[in-house]
C-alpha cells in the first residue's frame, strides 16, 4: 500500500493531538511522520501508534520530505509557514482562518464540496468548526429544497478556544466549589455558570469574526446565494458545539422528508425521539465522528421553513477529523 | 395611604419568596399579609419586613379578607384555587400557565399592554418568563416598525425550574468536583456542562410547551399578526435567561434608531459597547429589575431585520417583579 509522509504542525494543542489520534484510529497510510512546533517546544515527546517521537522546529527546510502537512496553529503562524511548506513540496491542510477566504484556496468539507479540492494550489483550508457542523446536514437539504436563508444561534464549548479555555472553565469550577474568588484571563468575563455572546473579535459591522465566518464560509462552500445571519455564543460546556438552526427553503419542505434525507446523509446521525427525551447533547456526542441532528420541526412562521438542533464534537468533525478526511479525499481522488 | 390586604400563595418557592422580597423593596402598600401553602407546609415561618409570620393552609375561606393574591404555585393548584379566591373577593395575579391563554383572563406585561387589565374578571395572568423579557424591548420597536416575524433561541437558567433545578445543578457540580457519579432527577439528563434543547413537555407538533408559550403569548400580548418561531434551551446557569432574538419588520429599521428607542424605553437597559466587551450576561443582571439588551446589529440577510441579545433575571422581571408591577398598575389605574 502506498504511504504518505506526514507532518503535524502544532502537535501539542487540542486539535494537533486529535489529528494524531485520528490518523491512528482511521489507519491513515502514514509513511514517516514528524511533529513540528516552535523552538520553545523542541524535543517534546509525542506518542504515535505506540512510538515516542520528539518534536522538531517548524522552519524552512522542515517540509522537504513531507507529502501532507496538517497545520494546527494560529493564523499568524500559518500565514508565514504554509507557503514555505508548499514551496518545499507539501500539501498543507490548514485549520486556522488564515486562508479560508482566499480565492486560490479551496475551503473543504468532504461531505459537502469535495470537488473543490481539484483546484487546490498547495493549501487547502479547513472551515470553522461551527460552519462545518451546520453545513454537513444542510447540504443534502439544499440540494433538494434550495435553502434561501439561515438564522443560526450557537451554543459553543470552551474547547473551541483550545486547552486554555478548558482549563479556565475547570479552574473556575474548582474555585467556585472551594469558595475561592474566580479569575478570568482567557475570556473577558467569567464563563462558569454564565453565557458570553462573544466569540472571536468584534468587527466594525457589530458582528464577531466567528459570526461572519459562518456567513461567508457558507457562501464559499455551499452556495453564494444563501443568506446567513448568525449569533455565536460561548457557554460553560467543555466539548461539543450546539446550534439552533432555522432554514427557509425555496421549495416546500416536510419534516418527514427531512428526517428521511438526513438519516441517509453521509456523516449525519439523526437523534430525534421526543417521546424518550432523545435529542443531541454535548455530553453524549463527545468523541463521536458524526454531526447529530434532532428537534426537527416545521417552522410555522413562514411557508417553507424548518427548525433543527445540530450538535457535533468541535474538536473532531469541527477540526481534526475534517482535516484528516480532506487528506483521505485527496488520496481517493488521486489529487495529491 | 390606602393599603391592600395581600396573600402570597406558595410563599416558600423561588418565585413566592421573590414576591415577598419585592413587596418590601418597592414599599408596596401592604395592609395585612398572609402566606398560604399546602397543609404539609403549615406553620412555617416566613419573614416579612422584619416580622415572622406563620404560613396558613390555602383553602376555601382563606381569601375572604384578601384584596390581591399572588399565586406562585403550579398550574394544577391554580386551576383549582384561583376561582375560589376570586369568588371570595380577591384579585388573583397568577404566575402559572393555567390561565394565560384563557380568553377571559388578561395576560399582562405592564410596560407592554397595561390597558388589557381593564377587562379583568378577577384573574390576571403573568406571562411566561421568556416571553416577558422578549416583549419588553420589542414593544416600542413594534409600535414604530411593525414586527412581522421573530426567530428566537433561548439560553435559560435552571432557576426557571424552581429551587430543585438550582439544587440539581449545584449537586452535580459538587459531585463533579469530588469525582462522585452524578445523578439527574429534575432534568432527564445531566445539566452541568451540558445543554438540553428541551424545556417543559413536548407537544404533538414537535415543539415544547415553552416554545409554544412564546409563540402564543406574544400574539395575545403584543399583536396576533406577529409570527414567532422559538427554540427553548436549558443551559448550566443558575439565574438569568438569555435570548438570541432576530426580528423582521415591515418598515426599514436602523441600528442607531433601535438603540435610541431602547435607551428611552421603560424597563429596558441597553448594554452594548463591543469595544469594551460590554453586553448583557446572566452573572451581571442577577437581582436587577430591567431587561438588558445588547449586540444590537443589522441583519444583512433580509431587507428589514435586526439581531439582538436580551437578558433578564427570570425570577424578577420574568416572574415575581412583573406580578408586583401588575398589582401596582391595578392601583395606579384604580381598577382594583
Amino acid at each position: 500500500m502506498k504511504t504518505y509522509n506526514i507532518a503535524v504542525v502544532g502537535p501539542l494543542g487540542l486539535v494537533g493531538r486529535k489529528v494524531i489520534d485520528i490518523l491512528v484510529e482511521r489507519r491513515f497510510p502514514v509513511g514517516d511522520i514528524k511533529f513540528l512546533g516552535t523552538s520553545k517546544n523542541k524535543n517534546k515527546k509525542v506518542e504515535f501508534n505506540g512510538e515516542s517521537i520528539l518534536t522538531e522546529v517548524a522552519k524552512e527546510g522542515a517540509f522537504m520530505d513531507v507529502d501532507i502537512a496538517f497545520f494546527c496553529v494560529d493564523s499568524s503562524i500559518s500565514k508565514y509557514l504554509a507557503p514555505i511548506a508548499v514551496k518545499e513540496g507539501a500539501i498543507v491542510i490548514d485549520n486556522s482562518s488564515a486562508w479560508r477566504m482566499d480565492n486560490n484556496v479551496p475551503l473543504i468539507i468532504p461531505e459537502v464540496n469535495p470537488e473543490d479540492l481539484h483546484s487546490h494550489r498547495g493549501i487547502i483550508s479547513n472551515p470553522n468548526c461551527s460552519t462545518i457542523q451546520m453545513l454537513v446536514p444542510l447540504k443534502p437539504l439544499h440540494d433538494i429544497y434550495k435553502i434561501k436563508r439561515i438564522v443560526v444561534s450557537t451554543y459553543q464549548s470552551v474547547s473551541g478556544t483550545g486547552k486554555q479555555g478548558m482549563e479556565e472553565l475547570n479552574n473556575q469550577m474548582i474555585d467556585y466549589c472551594f469558595n475561592v474568588p474566580m479569575t478570568s484571563s482567557v475570556y473577558p468575563h467569567q464563563i462558569l455558570f454564565n453565557v458570553l455572546p462573544h466569540i472571536d473579535h468584534f468587527l466594525e459591522n457589530g458582528y464577531t469574526k466567528e459570526e461572519m465566518k459562518m456567513v461567508n464560509e457558507t457562501k464559499k462552500i455551499l452556495d453564494e446565494n444563501i443568506k446567513v445571519t448568525a449569533t455565536t455564543v460561548r457557554i460553560p460546556v467543555f466539548i461539543g458545539h450546539s446550534e439552533s438552526v432555522n432554514i427557509e427553503t425555496e421549495k416546500p419542505i416536510k419534516v418527514e422528508d427531512v428526517i428521511n434525507i438526513l438519516e441517509k446523509a453521509k456523516g449525519v446521525k439523526v437523534i430525534d425521539d421526543i417521546k424518550s427525551n432523545s435529542y443531541p447533547m454535548p455530553i453524549h456526542i463527545q468523541g463521536k465522528d458524526e454531526v447529530f441532528v434532532g428537534r426537527i420541526r416545521k417552522d410555522f412562521s413562514i411557508e417553507n421553513g424548518i427548525n433543527m438542533w445540530i450538535v457535533a464534537d468541535n474538536l473532531r468533525k469541527g477540526a481534526a477529523l475534517n482535516s484528516v478526511q480532506i487528506a483521505e479525499t485527496l488520496i481517493e481522488r488521486n489529487i495529491l
